[in-house]
């Protein structure tokens, strides 16, 4: 933290900047300037003892020097974390796809989509049980029924599952079915609920919130880690922009800037990430070749009848042919597609 | 909804989107024009619906034309809703203003801050005890001590408190305390703690997320409504933007449109809308101006001690200046502000 | 500027980084810590600089210090900026209010908006003859004889014109009529535009930006008040946000920030701040509870039939109303609306 | 455009809408529903249209149905459009390269690094003659001599030339040397320039403005088509976002969703898209493996010495090892990359 005092602030000013500064548990060191002192303050500062500082008498502006997050920094651990979904590795050289519905509707639409996606290649199933909806007069997810559904699609495929859960109450239950507990856009500052799932040893897909920075969604992370679970993977799906064609606009500058930054696995979801069925292929490809440690893909057998967000799921034909397309997008940029293990 | 086919779209292409229309419970009538068709639709249709629609082949784009938000639209209510903090009713003639610390932090400065707005003229006493933080390496409010910290400057000062719960198995234990409950704009869409709130009578005031639309900011207050709680105060507390000099952007704007849409009443935040105390005595008049029923304002003992956010809180002298400008701006606009009730 | 480098970084990589300070003309000063060293920088830095300096080698992130806009700060020039639109003084004690149709689009329409919004309290008249539209295909101004007209309705009713020059070529031409040259918010950063208004000695009414920041804002004055034109109006009228219900969000909180940053006057367009005429009043009167110096309101003989934007324009009745409350509002901020000179 | 009338709309005012949109020059057919009346119009209306009519009594919405842009659309065009920059075809099978410095800043720098981007693979050489500048205080390029360098330049390396334009009356000299005139993200909305570029023949490269959505994008593209210049290319090159890690938001979306939209050719600039030199590879490539016709890549022989942007260029070094890794992700989804002429 870099205090800036106005032109002309009074050495009582200064003393007082610096008694305050240690008070928070800082060293301060005054460097007088020819317009104006500058106080530089040693110690892991927070935006909030920056805001703090910044309402002193005579102080112009403060700047913060250091990055906020800690445990899910590469500063912290240099090397990356690999995160076993079921006996998948996410993390590692190769990139994983997950796919399945949106939501789980019936048993039939989630078995089917489930052999669909598994013969396509995909190594992890996802489908919602509970879903958040903006409004409450819409479809929420069919809950209990909906878990025993995908542990029946597990059973059947040998996939492992990633599904959401909503509220802290619910993650024990979530987690007796789920490989892996998702962490929805609009919860990634439900800290409750992060508190919550970094109880548990499950691994968590933590997906960005719609207008989340990369410091926000590794602050979250942070939550998660700092209760003890490290099995952590932070998903980009898009964020909010004035742009209308697509219902969010996907991030793909956040993949390699993750990958900088953090030694977490970054999955990338095209299909919220654009809204549009039409564009999760190229939106897949172009994340994998930016970097993606995985894909989230949402698959339904019949996109015009689903109940939740059937316009930006793919049909198994459009899923298999982008399964057929990743492999030369991996290869151009030395990775490979997971393969899914042998049916026994 | 308006369904705009694409120009030659084939006969089986409309016949087939009427079909799917009328399967999510619509009317459907095709509307043939000398470039191309559109069909539109009778029946309340939802986002989801006509996103699911807009997937359908031949079809170039859906246009919703109602409103999806029900119970807390003027469409349904004319007449405002009056909402009673204690005995403080909030929507009705008088503009009541909502004093109190960020965080409760102590005995001391609670009681102390309490004491202080009382006599400036608040008539009801806001104050954190369970606080969201950004980062879990930074205060997150005193808990369950700081609800029996609130629970005594009540007692002290008459005041009704209006405190934040964060997550649903808090929601009763802060009830017993609170005359109001506050969800946070990180919660807005946590849609377990709405359900959770919509389940108790307790008042709620619901602020307005990050970078939520006033139709999402409406549809949350539906979920409460829905549950069959009807005291729910809605909260400008600005949003993100652009703009680095300020915390938030307070929309102004958002005031005379929510009198306009809803008949909930409508609550203005400038501590958080501008992040900046010298920013909140301008911007809290200008609400007063442009028709806001009530003012939730941050007022500390000693703002550049205060454990979070006192770059925006107010002192005791700056919050009694802004107690005496309020009166002549409510009155430019025909209302009054709020009289304490007198002491017994 | 700070440099602050990464852990770990070598010898060489701070000399390198202190030689590159001082090529760009700033003295550089290492700051050893205990866990890395930071480089104080002194002299006026800018983003550019700071940026450059990021790329070196070693550098884990730079910081500004100080703000980077120069003529226009409260800090070059403590006492406020009085601006003369013909003889109307803008910046002063009085609020003045601006107002006149969007476009000129007839001799009857305009001078009789202009009879009747001098009639209801305005003191300069707006109009545009040049117009800048998001589409090819609409209506762009009538030009030339649109300017004719202008000036006949500033020969009628002695009110100074405001009016939009869009290129450098038109800007003569424009000035020959016009009291004060307005540039639209897609021109804030058209630099040669900028730099042509310069060389002249008119006012200047300069708009933010649709997404500008308000340092880019000042950055943009800064151009004017370099080429020597010291007339300078600052204008906000809303920024684009993700609400759908409102055209802009109208920026209240610009107002006391800029007033405190800033000598320049600041003026307030609810017109273009909302984009619905029944939010221009209560803003209106927000924005003069907040501190503008002065308004710009669109009025219009039949909004219903303006060629352009009269979904936000107010009728002469909905205006005249606007002005009689506007003085209560103004008072209770210690203002005044400015009152018309007396007819000759 | 759909009409969407209150409940309870009396039928004169709903004849007055009818009229009203008669005026317009439209059709109008009143829907009568349930609840409400909807009136249906026919013939091309436009936002403008939509919100003169949303202003009118007993209204309660009105949906625009059409997209507005029209000469750049694929509803217009279906086929490509192929631009050619000196010989070089862009919009057809090959990925084209353009390269260079962001701004020529000396005879060796620019003849320098056009000859290693020729070396590299580059086809077109880019480079800036005038900038523009947030600060007044800034470097503005060097005008004409530096357009003279570019000239010298393109004769020794035989590229063509893509420079940027900023204002009207520089149109001719730029043309004189240019093969494809730039027009910058800030001048997206400059509409006198883009009737100047479109009074042209010359290659036209159009930039996204900051915050611009792509109807706007399709619409400034209009201006210029409209004039008669076909020979238009649109370039996304990030757009602002709330994200301070990166300068701009790079938006891969916008990829596909162009080549759908229209049949103009998409180039994409990662280097503005990013701000960060080592996210412009990853991003380079997941351009290309979303469908991008053209990379725009800045290189710098010293980056840590450029006038302007360095920090977001590419060193020699480092360009040339993109050039190495972009041909096997163009394979990968049937591109290649553009060859260079054979050196006579």
């Amino acid at each position: 933290m870099l205090v800036v005092m106005k032109k002309g602030a009074s050495p009582e000013q200064i003393a007082h900047v610096v008694e305050r500064v240690q008070e928070l548990g800082l060293t301060a060191i005054p460097l007088p300037g020819e317009e104006r002192t500058a106080i530089g303050t040693f110690g892991v500062a927070a935006q909030d003892h920056a805001d703090a500082v910044e309402a002193l008498p005579g102080v112009e502006r403060v700047v913060l020097v250091s990055r906020p997050f800690k445990l899910s920094s590469r500063e912290v651990q240099p090397q990356d974390t690999l995160v076993r979904v079921g006996d998948v590795p996410i993390g590692g050289p190769d990139v994983a796809v997950m796919a399945g519905p949106c939501s789980v509707e019936s048993r039939e639409q989630t078995l089917g989509t489930a052999r669909a996606v598994r013969d396509a290649g995909a190594v992890v199933l996802r489908g919602g049980a509970y879903k958040p909806s903006t409004s409450p007069y819409h479809f929420r997810g069919l809950g209990e029924p909906g878990l025993e559904i995908l542990a029946e699609a597990k059973r059947a495929t040998g996939l492992p599952v990633v599904t959401e859960v909503l509220a802290p109450a619910d993650v024990e239950r979530v987690a007796l079915v789920a490989d892996c507990l998702q962490i929805g856009a609009r919860n990634m500052q439900n800290f409750a609920l992060l508190d919550a799932v970094g109880e548990t040893q499950s691994p968590v897909l933590l997906k960005r919130g719609l207008s989340a920075t990369i410091e926000e969604l590794l602050l979250a992370a942070d939550y998660i880690l700092a209760r003890g679970n490290r099995n952590v993977m932070l998903c980009e799906r898009g964020i909010r922009t004035f742009e209308r064609y697509t219902r969010n606009t996907f991030d793909v500058n956040a993949i390699p800037l993750l990958k900088r930054l953090t030694h977490l696995p970054v999955v990338a979801d095209p299909s919220h990430g654009t809204g549009k069925w039409y564009l999760v292929a190229p939106v897949a490809l172009a994340a994998v070749a930016a970097g993606a440690d995985a894909l989230l893909i949402e698959v339904h057998p019949s996109p015009d009848h689903a109940l939740k967000d059937g316009f930006q799921s793919l049909t198994f034909e459009n899923f298999a042919a982008l399964m057929r397309a990743a492999p030369a997008v991996a290869g151009a940029v030395n990775r490979r597609v997971a393969s899914p293990a042998p049916v026994a």
